[in-house]
């Protein structure tokens, strides 16, 4: 067995399912120089990172970059595609899910959740029954891979049961755009949504919107006040050969994921796809051989993260600070209802199977030393009673 | 007389207000690998960063940050500050004062502008008389250092009417924070907002506002929806020993900004504001050594960028494309109704007299260039006329 104190001496390793390791050329462009955002050198690099995003989507709709990170970006399709007391279709199975509830309760829209326990795989079947017996529901707001799970649904079946209802389809893509494959076009998905720190390996300040025409026809529709998040706005100044952004950009991380986007073109999209399901499967197998219990699904769809169910009297919010601590591995605890009882260990972006592999046995390691400790102050506490 | 060719072989200097040069171990920091936003490491740079905004802007007022620009941030004040209907007064002088106009007015505020002629000071004493004729405005917004124009406004003075008046008041101090005193409790402002790319000397990607309790109240009882931009709930995440943000963190940026806030406490705060002043006196001088005219005051209060006017027939567009393609120097051009007759140079941040000096020269250089290329034109159009 290895020793707690494996990390010690080692680099400090980030395998969260984000913010996500960044590569050593993303890093190099980050310390470089800031560029003007209104020099031609931003111009071009917005242009091509613009079109990179494009690519990776399978799509000619336009992409809108924002200085934010992706709640914000989730915040604007509420306010740029529903109206006050308009119906719309949420599905949710986490946390995620739970957000664009929230977003589309606070705005005031009619909202029918199609709700599932944290951690189901949602079904397009339920969705089709649902969408028939509210005929009236303008939206579908759905999260492709919920963070807080590691579910990826299929985001092809639900695009087809939208389609057929003529509903627009918005998808919370932020975990898996670049890491779980996504065609925009073939498909039908009207809104998605990423940002820069997830399988884009770049710090997190940046958020991104897919906006087909009938996106962008219901945002001219809508009467909500909106400047910052106004797609139409935005999108005018980003758009043609010397594009730019309305306000300042956030310069350094429009760069940096600029040689993000590079390495993910040297690689080959459909080799980076390979790749996290690779990654995925090799976790699994490990955290299955540790003897520990998988909470996400062991599928090839989920390829984006593993979260890991803690054995009984182990809480998570304890491992993963002892594993930050003692081993220098980051991964992240559950969120909310599921924070203490799950971890998650992020196969995203820039990760190796060596990283994963000190990530299992850090996980291990802390859960036994944990759960050693527990027996001793147990025993401790029962000698206390007996004296 | 400097060739225009002097840039050649020579490092690329920004003196644009705004994205700034970052220093060298700002930009070391912004290389290293990410933080998460949830570890103890970042929790501990929030807090050292929140703190060290708090002792610039000298002020016990809890300081909110948020990963956005500045323009957000100024949306995010009038959002939670003011209701559709609710009278407010906007002191304007140039374009950033008109974007105090225009966020408030598309959120149906009753906007009652003092407007000044771009370039002007605006008095403290025409907001006296704004606010007796007009008792029921709630809250005045203004602009402290209007970017568009080089204009610092006496925002102790301002302060105090707006206290007699009892009214709120609401200060963009994107392009004067840290580069021009400002005191906070002592002058009783209410909402102070900053961001990271000007004299903080950060890549942009970070807005920040520091909050009165009478902010606060008031955000409490406005009834507009907001999430992102709430500040209620973005700073109960914020405060306190182990704060962390609602959403994902900006995390470079954050590490960024420490380093440039330790520089800043290295230097000693007044002495950053005397570099500022120095810096300006000179910018100023090699400008008017040069035969230019100012359009900024010449005077030590607007101390974070000069602009300049354009002599008869060279437009600032051509000026500013030139110096920064022939002499490697970016400054920045005029904004809306200014584009194309003056010029900003930057002297905020990390900005040394050698880079004005360079600024100035390729300025010089590149009007005299393009005013020589304009009498050649002519005297070809008059003999092409002529044969």
């Amino acid at each position: 067995m290895e020793s707690r104190h494996s990390g010690f001496g080692r680099e400090r390793i980030l395998v969260a399912p984000g913010p996500t390791q960044v590569p050593p050329d993303v890093l190099e462009v980050l310390g470089r120089q800031v560029l003007h955002h209104r020099s031609p050198e931003f111009r071009g690099a917005l242009r091509r990172v613009r079109s990179g995003l494009q690519q990776i989507a399978e799509t000619s709709d336009p992409v809108l970059l924002l200085a934010c990170t992706g709640t914000a970006a989730m915040e604007s399709a509420v306010i740029n595609v529903a109206d006050p007391a308009d119906k719309v279709l949420v599905v949710s199975a986490g946390y995620f899910g739970e957000r664009w509830v929230e977003l589309a309760s606070h705005y005031g829209c009619n909202v029918v959740p199609l709700r599932y326990e944290w951690g189901r795989v949602p079904s397009p079947d339920d969705l089709e029954a649902a969408l028939r017996s509210h005929p009236d529901a303008k939206s579908v707001f759905l999260v492709h891979s919920e963070t807080s799970t590691g579910v990826v649904l299929d985001l092809e079946r639900f695009a087809t049961v939208t389609k057929a209802a003529g509903t627009l389809l918005i998808v919370d893509a932020v975990s898996s755009f670049a890491a779980v494959p996504i065609r925009v076009d073939a498909w039908g998905v009207d809104v998605l949504i990423s940002s820069s720190h997830k399988a884009l390996m770049t710090p997190p300040g940046i958020a991104f919107l897919v906006l087909s025409p009938a996106a962008l026809e219901a945002a001219q529709r809508t009467q909500r006040p909106r400047l910052y998040l106004d797609w139409e706005r935005n999108l005018a100044t980003q758009i043609g050969e010397e594009p730019e952004t309305w306000f300042s950009a956030a310069v350094s991380l429009v760069s940096g994921l600029e040689a993000a986007l590079d390495r993910i073109g040297r690689e080959g999209i459909e080799n980076v796809y390979a790749r996290h399901v690779t990654l995925a499967r090799h976790c699994r197998a490990a955290v299955k051989a540790r003897g520990l219990e998988l909470f996400s699904p062991d599928d090839d769809t989920s390829a984006a993260l593993t979260a890991v169910r803690m054995p009984n009297g182990v809480g998570s919010t304890a491992v993963v600070q002892m594993m930050h601590e003692d081993w220098g591995v980051t991964i992240a605890d559950g969120e909310a209802r599921l924070k203490g009882s799950i971890v998650r260990i992020g196969h995203l972006g820039y990760v190796v199977p060596d990283a994963i592999d000190r990530a299992v046995d850090a996980l291990g390691g802390s859960i036994d030393d944990i759960a050693r400790l527990r027996r001793t102050e147990v025993a401790a506490s029962a000698g206390t009673q007996q004296a």
